[in-house]
């Protein structure tokens, strides 16, 4: 895939229907892109991928590399992925998802029907992550599974990097509309999915507008096949906004 | 692109905004598939592409075959188009689109969440076709274009091809959820947009079952830029389904 497209497997609907069981090997999906998020098997935890490399964050406060060689066992049921090369960076501050979304849209003026990938580097702080604790039973809803997750507010200011996607209004159901971002610190020992946060002064925000969408649908997966996929918008807003 | 992989220009949202003025050049739609439908600039007429070749079907039930070689100034607002194998074919009568899917249903039962490809070859009796007459301004919506078409319907039964996509619910507003079908004759001069159909006696039925999705919105267009995209879903059933 050239770069600044995204590659997305599954669609959100399928994760609040709970189809978790199975999923794209990390082998595969590493192959579509070097930066991205998701979620692992039984949605444990959250992923994040940054320079290639690829993390599962749990909700015991651990982070572990993921082996993503064809040797690998890991799958993941949803994520998306793209190579990110940046074509605006801006060093700002923000004190929340809002004000960044103002320097991003003072970028990219007339972006609100595309995709954007963003990259952010720098010193974060009122950090709030969550990270999924899995399903506890085959078939568990993403709305149920978000009920057992833990969430974690960085006391202190804290360095690392926030990967992410903000997705048109249009996508809702197939993909998270609005801004869909995970953090891990840059000593890679924490992280997840972003709830709220802002900076401790400037950050380097990098981003690229994306028009090129490739979905592949699960196959084989008799989960997804009869899943209702009704798309309740609220509802991923609610868990995954 | 593989075979039995989708390529979609643009979103149908954007018709119903009335966003038609430019498009993707028919030489670079035809570089993604062989097999596939769309419209043309300003929603002039109805697309149909088969064994890459590829029509318009005009309101004033004329059929020209279009250039599609680089030299060409054609441009499609908004088309899908497949590289067609079908993984299954089946000859049947049918006496309506509901029993047609019925047919389709049987030989692909857990189809529901993916799309399928469609290409039908025999005698058809009671079809209706609907061709766009195209925007009376700039800006016109598919609704205000769709109570200016021409429909016509075939008195006597009239050999030709079908050519269409099955796309699953959670797509509309981005595809037009449901079947979407065109018609051309076997002698290339009249067709359009099915609005009703069913067979004189048995026809050749091909479909495959499609779960990679590859999207391109347009670039470098205000109009697509600036549209709300809101997703009107009733008003796609109403004039494309």
């Amino acid at each position: 895939m050239a770069v600044n497209e995204i590659f997305q497997y599954s669609i959100i609907s399928a994760l609040m229907d709970g189809v978790a069981s199975t999923g794209l090997p990390v082998s595969q999906l590493i192959a579509h892109g070097d930066h991205g998020l998701g979620t692992f098997r039984h949605m444990v935890g959250e992923m994040i991928i940054l320079d290639g490399e690829l993390y599962q964050m749990k909700s015991d406060n651990t982070v572990r590399p993921v082996d993503t060689s064809p040797a690998s066992d890991a799958v993941t049921p949803f994520a998306m992925v793209t190579r990110l090369r940046p074509t605006a960076t801006v060093r700002a501050a923000f004190a929340d998802k809002k004000q960044l979304f103002g320097h991003l849209s003072r970028e990219f003026p007339d972006s609100k029907n595309f995709f954007l990938a963003i990259r952010i580097e720098g010193v974060f702080k009122g950090i709030t992550v969550r990270t999924a604790g899995g399903q506890s039973r085959p078939g568990e809803g993403l709305v149920e599974v978000g009920r057992n997750q833990a969430s974690h507010t960085f006391e202190e200011p804290v360095r690392g990097t926030v990967i992410g996607f903000r997705s048109p209004e249009y996508t809702m159901g197939i993909s998270v509309a609005g801004d869909h971002l995970h953090f891990i610190t840059e000593d890679r020992t924490q992280g997840g999915h972003i709830l709220s946060f802002g900076t401790d002064g400037e950050v380097d925000i990098g981003a690229a507008q994306i028009s090129k969408w490739h979905l592949e649908l699960p196959t084989n997966d008799p989960e997804f096949s009869r899943a209702p996929l009704e798309g309740d918008k609220e509802g991923i807003a609610a868990v995954e906004g």
